[in-house]
């Protein structure tokens, strides 16, 4: 298909005055004309979760953003007209949903609030991660009393069956929970996996590498990391695809063959980007 | 003075591996090691009633900024860290910190009310412009309450005062609510006057209009624009100086002499700024 961006430049510009909109078969379904594109046509979105444009559909930056609920940095989306931005630096964009139907007092049925309950539990690993605020214990609570369901227990299964690898290839592993970053002039890509064992990824490292090294020459990025935490271990093992000064520096560890230890564990939004961020738009 | 990003790279790359700190008279004060040199340092600071590089106090990109509270458009701010940013469509800033006051209980003196409550009347023009909502009408109530002011007869004495320009320069008219924009890759600027009176206006025309015209040349704007405006009466009477295009496009005027009149009243940030945003965007 033609996008509406790329239709009007060309309607513009040639001597009819219209397109014309046919299906796959070639068959007339509608027509276009430079009355229809004198107007703003924007789909309208809300952006959850995510505030960056390297992060979200493709197109948003033609999109009508309504609005933005999110716990990340400040990325780079702007608007024209004032909008309803609600961000907060705590564990889960889901804690603020559901504050949000709270204070509204819309009710929240049992299922809705279980998958709530559910990201809060994932984003802040059964609220211990150090992005955890009171603010996603209280909700956490209420939203568990709502779904009738026990934190611990139910917390526990659900990060087993999340962080469970096995039958995966190293590109799904790799891709799972993929982000890109603009920070400065580079281009990041950092991806997180959460192991009990470290020798399923091991036994995987030759053809993860080779994966992330394929990205890195199809995208161009400057540097693409994979976090690779272990939730009952203390500390990060990272590897590490392109500029490898950067995590060198930021963590002042050595990257060997690819692959380093950080001692502490990271949260990606909070720690780790902070860190690199610095170096890459300062040097 | 010298910035700590300029003494950066210079004490980085000389054999030195120390800066002398001197004052005015060229006595020693401190001295600054690489070591000093080698962590972020930087000022806190947190936005209010805005969140434009351009609009924000220089050296903002190399400040922590800790929080934004704001009402306009989401400009081009980013951060490393999440951080909390509370946008919200409404009339005014003074509204959403009243309402986080309210919020957590904080105890609203009543001179502190007061200028709350002025900001709300002056940026809705006694809650009468496009942009007022009802939670600015209901918070200018509590505030009211609170600093004992009547807001009919206040909000008058207070527009009077505000709209004064009797014994005003043409420079410091155009000035005093002078905002600039990075729009697509333009460069605009877009003033405000309010005045019961025309004639005050019509009468330093000229000088008005070489006032924009230095600014123009001096800052390499794109467009500099300034909106007429008397609260008694519909409609905008613009000053343009540079790309009338924009203006002529977007609202369906002429332009003529640097001057045009638009039938509508006209906010800037919810009317003005995304009628000719969108110009500047596509085109």
């Amino acid at each position: 298909y033609t996008r509406i961006s790329e239709l009007k430049p060309r309607v513009l510009e040639s001597k009819y005055r219209c397109a014309l909109i046919v299906d796959s078969d070639n068959r007339l379904i509608s027509i276009v004309t430079r009355t229809d594109l004198l107007h703003p046509i924007s789909k309208k979105v809300i952006l959850v979760d995510h505030n960056e444009i390297s992060q979200a559909v493709d197109g948003v930056q033609e999109a009508h953003i309504l609005e933005i609920i999110d716990h990340h940095r400040v990325g780079d989306i702007s608007t024209l007209m004032p909008i309803h931005v609600c961000n907060e630096p705590i564990g889960s964009t889901c804690t603020i949903v559901a504050q949000l139907m709270f204070l509204h007092q819309i009710d929240i049925p049992p299922d809705i609030a279980g998958l709530l309950l559910s990201g809060i539990l994932s984003d802040t690993l059964m609220l211990t991660l150090s992005t955890t605020t009171d603010q996603d214990k209280e909700i956490a609570r209420k939203l568990a009393l709502i779904a009738d369901i026990e934190i611990d227990k139910y917390g526990k299964e659900l990060l087993k069956a999340s962080i469970n690898i096995k039958g995966k290839s190293a590109k799904e592993i790799l891709l799972h929970d993929f982000k890109e970053y603009s920070l400065g002039a580079k281009k990041i890509a950092v991806s997180q996996v959460m192991v009990i064992d470290k020798e399923e990824i091991n036994a995987k490292e030759a053809a993860i590498m080779l994966e992330m090294g394929a990205l890195f020459d199809e995208k161009g990025y400057d540097l693409v990391a994979l976090l690779i935490t272990n939730p009952l271990e203390q500390g990060e093992d990272v590897f590490v695809k392109g500029d490898k000064r950067i995590i060198e520096k930021a963590f002042d560890v050595v990257v060997q063959n690819g692959k380093c230890h950080i001692p502490q564990t990271l949260s990606r939004k909070k720690d780790f980007i902070p860190k690199i961020g610095y170096f890459c738009t300062t040097s």
